[in-house]
């Protein structure tokens, strides 16, 4: 970026300025964004929108654009309407759009769930590793975050998780199914242990839901209607992580009590009609899917050959090991022009499964990486 | 809404949800949207984008819809870059990218602000009646909020502002130029009493800016570089409110400790790319200005000759009085078909300038007002 000595505040540095102690020292969240041929880092779905949906996003997007003069559509309407109906045919669960909220990907919908049921003076749990996000919203709402460990698979151990949440009574319990950064999806069966558990609320995050062979958990919205937000997004399975549509489904009472941190007028009329447009080509995106799951197969076998141990995976990454110090093999990754990410897992990186040239570009490089570290 | 009793959760009340003591019994912020012919409630600009900006919207958007998989750049640093050339032109100073952020609408710009320098054990002030969302988003932030007042005439009073800045010394002070709903806008002098009396941070909110002869405050940013961070928007003079685009000026410091609180990726491909073709064609639209100012000053002579009492305004709305139930007469407004704002003033409501023939319409129904509540 150019900071010419000329603008403004250029001689001003952070300390000087009176930002919230606890943000001191911080640094921002986010993957390098890197021009790099293969990026398998930011587990975005690597097949493009198809024809038809680019033109029905276009179309839909100058049909608005003659009344950007005009606030959008506070309460998006519409666009839940669509959501509950792709979300109850995906689950089988009847939706109405009463049950659906949206927000500018699910970033702002977890927020929106912190301001909402934590804050300060309550504490969330969650069972680390999962989404980094989760315990930086905590802090971004000022909520206590406390982190519950998984088995040494990384799998959800239910019987230690309810124990954990019985321990620490929680207002928010975090439940990632498949897990990002490990793979693993939860079972039904468990999470109703865990919902039943939980004193307060349960948000179980489905962002990469679409991958996994496990059922939804809106399926058990009807049972622990006080406790259960599902949040999705359209950011990974849809192809529309440039769109940020994020959203939850929950019982309707939830839906009104988020009206009440949510900003005005959050979702442009730019996001409603293409998030729009995106919902009426689902089969199309969804279709790429089950070659992401075939691929996923392929990559795993093909890295346990390599002689690199592969956890089980229920997304559209993979996370595996054998790294003695993974942030150099990281670098040795994008030596061979492929960037993965280094999710601060002692021993690990992560992969995202991307098309099959990309995958091979991925195994060509993990045979360089592995030779060049003696892994296998 | 439709909320058929069979889908999850219909039977739960929100009462029966366990959200933050502090937000029981509020209500959403948002005006009514109402299907109504002449709609003068949300300070929106009634002339609809050029046909060139609509092509242009169009066309970008075509473009990164091809895309929509990955994730939009996260600093946002093209449309930032443009951001300052506008800014910087329009107000004589030279800015560039380190000096500018954008967010979905100048609610989440504040909002973030709020989240680096306020929060728990911290407190914002700002004079009321001012906009109705700096409390909201202070309470959303659990920032502590102090109402100072402003002079009968709703004018600031610069020595009795900074008196209350000395008295309270709050974190953040928050000065809104043109004020909203009241109108008048901060001369220059005053913003520097003020900002040099504020011991933190100093938010001067222009978001009508455009529409007044006061300098904008940018051109103090040099002077109080660890102060003073002037908010914008493009929903009011720029036609944009679909499109949802807040930005800030600030010291490049300022805007690297706002990355701290941002949700990554928060601005989607769309919103980028539709605020940059706007920004593209601001001579058209901003052309507007103008001509509203015109109508502005027009209403305000027929209002008073009708007999309302009218605030000197600066902005491209009008707040005025004469009303013993402002409640009433909005509600007689809208049997006029004519949709105004009760911004909870006693005794006053807040009409948008309109094109010519809604501001006719808008004086014809003010006659009628009139008439009907012995008026003039």
């Amino acid at each position: 970026m150019t900071t010419p000595s000329s603008i403004p505040g250029a001689e001003v540095d952070l300390a000087a300025l009176p930002l919230r102690e606890d943000l001191r020292g911080r640094s921002p969240y986010g993957a390098p964004q890197l021009d790099v041929a293969v990026r398998l880092n930011t587990n975005e779905n690597p097949f493009p929108p198809p024809p038809g949906l680019v033109a029905d996003v276009t179309e839909s997007i100058r049909l608005v654009a003659e009344n950007l003069h005009r606030y959008p559509d506070r309460d998006a309407l519409a666009l839940r309407a669509d959501l509950a109906g792709y979300l109850g045919g995906a689950t089988g669960v009847g939706l109405s759009e009463a049950n659906l909220w949206a927000a500018n990907g699910s970033n702002e919908v977890l927020q929106q769930i912190m301001q909402t049921f934590g804050g300060p003076g309550r504490t969330a749990l969650g069972f680390a590793p999962s989404y980094s996000m989760h315990p930086i919203i905590a802090a971004g709402t000022r909520t206590e975050w406390v982190a519950a460990p998984r088995r040494e698979d990384f799998s959800l151990d239910a019987t230690a998780a309810v124990r954990a949440i019985e321990e620490h009574r929680p207002d928010i319990v975090f439940v990632t199914s498949p897990n990002n950064p490990t793979g693993q999806a939860v079972p039904l069966d468990d999470l109703r242990l865990l919902a039943a558990a939980a004193p307060g609320i349960l948000v179980l995050d489905e962002a990469y839901g679409e991958f996994s062979p496990a059922p939804s958990g809106v399926r058990l919205l009807a049972e622990f209607p006080t406790k259960l937000i599902v949040s999705r997004t359209m950011s990974k399975a849809f192809a529309f992580a440039g769109g940020r549509l994020g959203y939850l489904a929950a019982a309707p009472a939830v839906v009104d009590a988020l009206q009440l941190v949510r900003l005005p007028y959050h979702l442009s009329v730019l996001t409603q009609a293409a998030a729009r447009a995106a919902l009426r080509h689902a089969e199309a995106t969804l279709g790429s899917v089950a070659a992401l799951v075939a691929e996923r197969e392929r990559v795993i076998v093909a890295l346990r050959g390599i002689g690199f141990p592969v956890v089980h995976s229920d997304a559209n990454f993979l996370l595996f090991g054998g790294f003695d110090d993974p942030d150099t093999a990281w670098r040795a990754y994008l030596d061979e022009d492929v960037l993965i990410r280094d999710p601060g897992i002692p021993g690990h990186l992560r992969m995202t499964v991307g098309n099959p040239a990309e995958n091979d570009a991925f195994l060509a490089a993990s045979k360089a990486v592995a030779a060049r570290f003696g892994i296998g």
